[in-house]
């Protein structure tokens, strides 16, 4: 089996050649499980790339899109950028996926028009997993500020067959984040999604999670609006920074702390590496009809590589046709077109 | 200047005992500043009170609200308990404040009816001071799980003159907590509240901010709506426990690392002075017409203490009094009744 992943090499915040050594990495690791990459990038940066293995092909592009640029013009003036072309290749059947270190907004945008979304899914959106005691998926991070209870369902379907496909949990708790665990918390969005995840038998909902029960193994899945989920997402990245910088603090105190630094390396690697998000590499779009992964804007080599890992996890697993499938179910709610 | 508390030493975790250790602890150490306190309750427990000083009196209850009493059945059932005395004794002018650490809801609720709003004031809220990098106030955590913009920046004044009356901020830098720094970003209440708060020359406010950098002396008083707040307070709280028990961990990895906690105990120690809620001990409740501390559930002696300490310079920093002002000021949108 052949998987051919589009991997969008700019508009990251490391230059090109390191996103494509991450590349190359993955090109030949996964050689034997069939993956096949397209490069695709600025005949300036393809000037500037390591040798490329047989196994990876270069596409040109003529523009990159920013960090800063408006994700509702990109369609209109960048499409001939190094994203838009990565996403038209798969779009064109050419690639089964795409993935990209670049702006986020725009890669939701171009893929949500140019590959759609699967028959019956409402909104798309952006899965993110985080390392905490043990990694969860948070979803919606962000795709979409507002939402209903049965878009919220649709999350926790979605988020399950991705947990069960990817992070390889055979039957994966669905929780609801929330301002208390009683299934009468919450603001009406919340209630109402409470009720339809109770009766909903195609998912393992264990109920409402509040904030300080997450980083301890609440949940292999937790579900929440896009205006929540992106702050939830930012505050647990941001006191997980925190915890680095205290740590990194105690052994710069002095010299016997830093000899208790030097004590202690091993497990300060160890924690470091548990919660260092790059070793997932990359936040999934869930409801596309193609697999698109968004590498972190910061990926070096290494987590672009286990972006490129996720993505081939994610074709491989048939995500795609398990969501069109639950979608199918009959007693959903959640496949109402708008 | 005579101040005097009526303190509710029941309903919370550790034994009343304990609580009322902690408030003679602080009617010693804050006598010289004019504290007096009204210790409220049950007979049971009055038996088994440390000696009290002089400026300690008792008053009796006849029950306990739990902390799994629903609010809205405690002002009916509960009337006579130890936390609706200690609010009656201070709408009576018995007491000028009243510190608890039982039941929030109920406490809310009991001071919200008895104790009721500053004139103008469309909600209350509740404040909680997150100690990270250098400590803020985040409000609202949970009294109103709705808002809209002109509650906001209510909340933002309130907080503000808080801020400088009791964190001895001069001019308290004012953030919106948000899913992005532009003044577009988040749902629509966000978006208007930044256009309010933008144009309201009686506080400092400095734009929206992301979770990633509330840790990191972002801003001095963090405004939302309660559903945001409730969630952003206890995944902070979680992260932060995620973090004492990740040091820990590494500490008892093995006799090596072990020497390694050795040596920087004194540093650990600090960092977890540093993060430590009891430092302040209490959630002010903000809008009412008298002061309402929460202390935490988990109060100990030290953090009850801490409680008191900060409802007397909640007292004698004449926060009431601002807030009616600020209530009154003409250019003011916050000070219309519903």
């Amino acid at each position: 089996m052949k998987i051919t992943v589009a991997v969008d090499i700019m508009g990251g915040d490391n230059p090109p050649s390191e996103l494509a050594q991450g590349a190359v990495n993955a090109a030949k690791e996964f050689a034997g499980e069939g993956l096949e990459l397209i490069l695709v990038c600025t005949e300036d940066a393809a000037s500037q790339l390591p040798q490329l293995p047989k196994n990876v092909t270069l596409e040109l592009a003529n523009s990159v899109v920013e960090m800063t640029d408006d994700p509702s013009v990109v369609m209109k003036e960048k499409k001939d950028s190094s994203l838009v072309t990565a996403v038209t290749l798969c779009k064109e059947g050419r690639a089964d996926a795409v993935v990209s270190a670049g702006n986020t907004g725009a890669l939701f945008t171009a893929s949500s028009l140019i590959i759609r979304r699967i028959k019956g899914v409402r909104r798309a959106a952006l899965g993110s997993i985080i390392p905490v005691e043990k990694p969860f998926i948070l979803l919606d991070c962000g795709a979409n500020l507002d939402a209903t209870p049965e878009i919220l369902q649709l999350y926790a379907r979605m988020g399950s067959i991705y947990a069960q496909v990817v992070l390889g949990i055979e039957n994966p708790r669905v929780g609801l984040l929330n301002n208390g665990t009683e299934p009468h918390k919450g603001i009406a969005l919340y209630q109402e999604t409470y009720k339809l995840l109770s009766a909903d038998e195609t998912i393992n909902f264990v109920g409402n999670c509040e904030g300080k029960s997450l980083p301890f193994d609440a949940c292999d899945v937790l579900v929440c609006d896009g205006f929540t989920g992106n702050i939830a997402l930012k505050i647990i990245e941001g006191m997980a920074k925190f915890m680095g910088h205290c740590i990194k603090g105690i052994f710069h105190a002095g010299p016997l702390a830093m000899l208790g630094g030097a004590l202690t390396l091993k497990q300060t690697k160890a924690l470091k590496e548990q919660v260092d998000p790059s070793e997932y590499g990359g936040a999934p779009f869930l409801g596309l009809a193609k697999p698109v992964v968004k590498a972190h804007g910061s990926s070096d080599a290494y987590s672009f590589r286990s972006a490129i890992k996720q993505v081939l996890k994610y074709c491989k697993g048939g995500t795609i046709e398990k969501i069109t499938a639950s979608m199918a179910n009959k007693n959903s709610s959640v496949n109402i077109e708008e």
